[in-house]
């Protein structure tokens, strides 16, 4: 059950390789254990896996490994492969966000190469098939997405973890799904009825973004360590802080990212009509300064899927010079500074708290 | 944690009714956890919570409780409740089936009610919001099924079991949800396919259901109560049997039942363009007779939006003149009778045998 590790080095030196591992030999033993009638299904099942193992940064099951070592878990120690194995589980939760994000936003492209609801509308095309195309692909995605959903809590439950400490990483587990799907709804929802509030923007951003991806997988990794509360707290407020953080620079990079470092088209997140602090401040700054005609310009933009090259780069003026941009870059340092003041109070552990920092410094000056 | 009955019935005399007060009050507890900030996806919970506690049979769990029973689970023992919570957790998985199979098939009434993603796509045509109608109510309706299907594994972790017998209920548990998953989409490709063989037909009611329904559920039940592999065994070759009965039942009412009775449109199944072992059977028969149009009649009802009631009535004369029906309620009969005489090999305890034969009948011989 345990994954034979392809890469040499240590997991501190590269935990996301050392997931990547874990990952293909969990998909590859629940794809074998199929039944033989579900063969049709096995091989969907490979359009899964290609993408739960082709690229991302893993910086959940990251986040979480460097937690469990800040609270004082043993890189060299029997626990150290069984934490491994139960922080890897986060990126099929993470698989199943993207797969069911991709069909929510009808998007085509994640990580430069066809979503896997279009792989399956292509597929469905090229067999001239039963039905519309769409409606098939959304299917085999929606599916494809559960299943990884439920994986997940498979490869979660399958490390051998003592019951106290499996009874303390539920608790971060659980509320963190709920909070990632509260987050996605509530991002919805924001884009359908044309929010223009920060405070909804940021409420999104906390939930979607700092709870998922950064508070919650720290706080399971401090979990596993058995740290107590005042840790589990301060690795927590460090976490929120820094998931906006990561958030707000996610925001910029929607709008100014290069396409090819992004692997997204340029301007997606406009497109997508995305409701982001960005765009809320956007708006804001605009009216405030009397440029009525700009703001209505931005509106329009929100959610047009015949977006053009001219009047993306026309709101990206209109956002540099209203003076959003820089108030994002403004809050982006401030977030960052106070979540370091939060990890420095928590009495934490070398290597880990070193790490740790210089994560909160690479997440949110990325340019993808 | 544990729900406060409001039935005052044993669990032997009302399953589903303290299936669904475990329900009741795991959904209620998990709603108050969500953070403040996520205030509207609460009330977006509340559909689900709508959905998952009104109507439906409750067959999962109590083919689940009865396994345990029927293998010597004593039901004024310690372990009751436990079992009750830990078999209640699949009602929840199945709340995630038909909400997402609801977006697949587009359905609009389920149990007689507007399906979760229509409701929401009314919610967004009455609020005049922006986007499509449609594809918010989908996102909505992937996200709280996503929900509903982390709840069923948090109902089910949250259940007080000793490590061995946890270790045990997992096997079934892992494996019915990898096998629905490929059920469903053995179901939407041989749609999409316009698969006409017998076989596929057999392989989806044998994933989609026998495993699912049947088959996993008791395989569970028999766990939780410690049972032997011939045990194990013989349930799991009741369940597959009965399971595919009960596949064949639904079959037949998918295209003859009552409107009134199952809460769904008249010749739903062919609308869709199921492809049962009914229709498989249809067509390979009337093929025999030299049926050619009354053939290509049938396969121009399978999946047409626009279905008449004439066309509906001209498919049910069908299939009843060629003998189709006739061999389904065959097939119905000999699985029912082989799956009886399984379970007599099993050595089971009573009255959990009895209750497991009867539910035999009634499952096979419903009108809904």
């Amino acid at each position: 059950m345990v994954a034979v590790p392809t890469t040499d080095q240590s997991i501190d030196a590269a935990v996301h390789l050392h997931v990547e591992d874990v990952l293909a030999a969990y998909l590859s033993e629940r794809r074998s254990e199929l039944p033989e009638l579900a063969a049709t299904f096995a091989r969907a099942v490979d359009h899964l896996t290609d993408f739960a193992l082709r690229g991302g940064k893993r910086l959940r099951p990251t986040f979480a490994w460097w937690g469990w070592r800040a609270a004082g878990g043993d890189a060299d120690g029997p626990l150290a492969r069984t934490v491994l194995r139960t922080v890897s589980a986060l990126e099929l939760i993470q698989a199943c966000a993207l797969v069911h994000d991709d069909i929510m936003d009808a998007s085509e492209l994640r990580r430069g190469h066809p979503t896997v609801h279009v792989r399956f509308t292509e597929a469905h095309r090229a067999g001239g098939w039963l039905g519309e195309p769409e409606r098939f692909g959304a299917a085999a995605a929606i599916l494809l997405g559960d299943l990884a959903l439920a994986w997940a809590d498979d490869l979660f439950e399958s490390a051998a973890l003592e019951p106290a400490m499996r009874a303390a990483a539920r608790e971060p587990w659980q509320a963190m799904r709920a909070e990632m799907f509260a987050g996605q709804y509530l991002d919805v929802l924001a884009q359908a009825e044309g929010d223009e509030s920060q405070e909804r923007a940021l409420g999104v951003a906390r939930l979607k973004t700092a709870a998922y991806t950064v508070e919650r997988p720290l706080h399971l990794g401090v979990a596993l360590a058995g740290a107590d509360q005042g840790v589990v707290d301060a690795v927590r407020a460090f976490g929120t802080d820094l998931g906006v953080a990561f958030q707000l620079r996610d925001d910029v990079l929607g709008v100014y990212g290069d396409t090819e470092v992004t692997g997204k088209p340029a301007g997606d997140d406009l497109r997508e009509g995305k409701r982001t602090l960005l765009v809320a401040i956007g708006l804001a700054y605009a009216e405030r300064d009397g440029r009525h005609a700009d703001a209505q310009l931005l509106r329009g933009a929100l959610g047009d899927p015949d977006l053009t090259p001219r009047t993306i780069e026309q709101v990206r003026e209109l956002m540099v010079e209203v003076g959003a941009v820089a108030e994002l870059e403004r809050r982006i340092e401030r977030l960052t500074s106070s979540a370091l003041a939060a990890l420095d109070t928590a009495g934490l552990a070398e290597p880990g708290v070193t790490r740790l920092a210089e994560l909160a410094v690479t997440a949110t000056r990325r340019d993808r």
